[in-house]
């Protein structure tokens, strides 16, 4: 197809896509002429993923190395996804304890693989040190259930992981930008149908009352209606 | 105890103490001198919870609101709750969509109360419609998965919230903002875990090949050694 087509399929104005062709992050097309080129669908796949990387806030550098990984003849996938995962926030500063203490002793807890080449566990242990400093650390008990709960959403997420190596990438990298506003969105839902569950007494209440506790008995077997 | 006191105990630098008095952050003490004043546990306690809410990156007026919260007459604690957390990240942009379509439509899924004026609401329709803007919508099957697993941890929240309406709000707002990074570096370290079972070929495989599927079917049952 010619660039006008391009355009059209993409729905990526001209001036964009000349940008991205100069930065690299669109291969060229076959030239046809001096001034001209014929373009694939691959060309029209590609936009559509640096739209998306570009969509979820990803800078072009960062763009650029999710790119290369695409690109990569390096045949092992699962190696590739940590790399492209990789190029997304949060970003572990620089005081962050290197030795990764608390995640490593939270892999413990959870029985996740400690691997301290793959970039969330720097991502942990930091959460883990912030939870610290606030007064608020996490629990064995709490990571026990926290990653019982991940380990939940990653199997869904990892059995329908798309294969194709671009697809793959782009469903790893896009879905874990995208996805986990959805499912954080969804934890504060949670809370605020359980503590309502829980903590609204029953009737009547005096002012400042707060009557059903936490450990009210007859919280934990309230099942939703369609649950 | 006097101000040294407080400084000591809490450890706040003075100046920042004054800053907060002045600011209306921390309730003034009791004035034994025209320039002295007695501060009690209830101070040392309010520091605590501003050193916390700003050390999870809130500004002034929304670390003010939390406050607002906790010192409000009003009696219902859930709803306090909901207002205090709502003071988080992410905020909604304005071009979200405020029928809350999508959300409507996910909390009926996942057998949610659709509440509009709830701020998750809000963040959970924005989150939808990014989903969708990347080109990966999330599916009601997906959102089905989500949302079993946000109900899961969020039940172990609400079990552990604190008795005391200070406590409950700086453990739900401090709480949320901290324990929601840990939460997504869990799932990214799941996702490894598992993609590496399910990926990594059983053994000598040809260049570029990607031998196990997503659909592998000995996938399914393996369990970690310690889950």
């Amino acid at each position: 197809m010619k660039m006008a087509e391009l355009v059209e399929r993409s729905g990526v104005p001209l001036a964009t896509i000349k940008y991205y062709l100069r930065e690299g992050l669109l291969m060229p097309g076959a030239p046809t002429s001096a001034t001209r080129a014929e373009y694939g669908d691959e060309h029209v796949r590609r936009l559509a993923l640096v739209r998306a990387l570009a969509g979820v806030g990803l800078p072009l550098p960062r763009i650029k190395a999710v790119l290369d990984v695409v690109d990569s003849p390096e045949p092992g996938l699962f190696a590739a996804l940590g790399t492209a995962i990789a190029q997304l926030p949060p970003y572990p500063t620089d005081d962050v304890d290197e030795r990764y203490p608390r995640a490593r002793a939270a892999a413990d807890v959870i029985g996740l693989t400690f691997d301290p080449d793959y970039p969330a566990i720097a991502q942990l242990e930091q959460a883990l040190a912030r939870a610290e400093s606030a007064g608020i650390p996490v629990t064995p008990e709490r990571l026990a259930a926290y990653g019982e709960h991940a380990f939940g959403v990653a199997k869904y997420d990892v059995e329908h992981l798309p294969r194709g190596r671009e697809d793959a990438v782009r469903y790893a990298v896009v879905g874990t930008a995208v996805y986990e506003p959805v499912l954080t969105a969804l934890r504060r839902l949670a809370h605020r149908d359980l503590a309502s569950e829980m903590l609204t007494p029953p009737s009547d209440p005096p002012a400042g009352a707060w009557h059903a506790g936490p450990h009210d008995e007859n919280c934990g077997d309230r099942r939703r209606p369609d649950r």
